[in-house]
């Protein structure tokens, strides 16, 4: 079914309320008078609703029915990720709202081949923001995870390391796997994954890391790219907790 | 360590034969005169090497260790993916190979948009050949997995039901999930993956499927794009076989 965003605010007495916005895809995707579609709070609420009225001004669908998202998992996971070059970045947000991200941050790092501007970094997050949003609707997500930045790999540690669980993805890591820490942290509910930029990471930078009481982790022998590490991670963190 | 493929049949008595393709590589990294790198046979052995000759005829190594890949996964896993537009397969693929699959296997199914010509898929496989070979270069792969390309749905499952756990992904599956079927297939040591084109499987297909012996499964509530279903389950394998 497809599937809009909308604010909660917009929807009351059994009634949703579209904007101009929505009214554009509304028609653009011929549904019609009658017809059923999604709203989605982008709280984790949906709506099930049915189209009563659409004209130039505005649209109005009666809520027929009210559940919580499927399409979010159980388990909080934000995303942490260095600075890259090219499109890395769009295919990690893409992926990574599709397999069920809760946030995404960027962040630079020593061996950033590059590092964004203050004027570049919004202008890059508010792009990745766009693709977030549309991912979060093809994939049939509950919320639409944000998409911010900091402005200091050290700043970036300290915000990762309040989840429960915040993994340190670390290519020289040999004596502990992703698997193993996963399977020590039984019940977790909120956890952060945090890759490095092409490079990878300096060894200060992992030292500082655990120091904050990040678990460094190796995925495997096999030197992955610093766009597939982190969405290969949020796989085996979803399989893991049951959400893939 | 920078990495050769040659064929096992360039190396003996000790010494690694490397013709005018590697002596460019060699130059372009300037690895010079006694410096070491990995050469590997694309069978899975990788061989430590030492340089001791090198002009434009060709370059001579000494082998100074010869030990397994550490980059083979302990699993067999082939990826089977249905033809989709644009850039997809070649995503598919590299991240494919990065994350330890040791083939890919293109097929045409029902919904696919783009079921290219015969010349067009020798085009296609020989393109995708070059990105499995860069990626396993580049990721520490002991082998060099092989892309090819089989003319019917029907063939695929027949070829894919071979392995042990022939892994069919099929979004209205709602009962079985990737776990469920993992968790009860303990020791497995050869896996299919096999996804469908941006519109899905039709029934008759997923039925066909069934029939040759497939796993139906679900990679969650969620709905992945035709990409990255075949990168998150393959990460899911290799996680649950402990090699991620």
């Amino acid at each position: 079914m497809p599937r809009f965003f909308i604010a909660a605010s917009n929807i009351f007495g059994g009634v949703a309320y579209l904007s101009a916005k929505e009214i554009e895809h509304l028609r653009a995707l011929r549904i019609r008078h009658g017809e059923s579609f999604t709203v989605c709070d982008g709280a984790g609420q949906d709506y099930t609703c049915r189209l009563t009225r659409l004209n130039d001004d505005g649209a109005e669908a009666e809520v027929v029915d009210i559940a919580p998202s499927a399409g979010e998992p159980s388990v909080f996971c934000a995303v942490y990720t260095a600075y890259s070059k090219g499109d890395k970045l769009e295919t990690v947000v893409q992926k990574s709202v599709e397999l069920g991200a809760t946030e995404l941050v960027l962040f630079p790092s020593a061996r950033c081949v590059s590092k964004p501007e203050t004027l570049s970094v919004l202008h890059k997050t508010s792009r990745l923001q766009k693709i977030a949003e549309e991912a979060a609707k093809q994939s049939g997500r509950g919320k639409i995870p944000w998409v911010t930045a900091v402005h200091s790999f050290e700043n970036a540690v300290l915000s990762a390391s309040k989840n429960e669980l915040p993994l340190f993805l670390y290519e020289s890591e040999k004596q502990q796997s992703l698997k193993d820490v996963l399977d020590g942290s039984a019940g977790v509910k909120t956890v952060s994954i945090m890759t490095g930029p092409e490079g990878g990471f300096e060894p200060e930078e992992a030292a500082f890391a655990a120091e904050n009481g990040m678990k460094s982790v190796s995925v495997g022998p096999r030197i992955l790219r610093c766009e597939t590490a982190p969405v290969a991670a949020l796989a085996a963190v979803m399989y893991h907790t049951g959400n893939l």
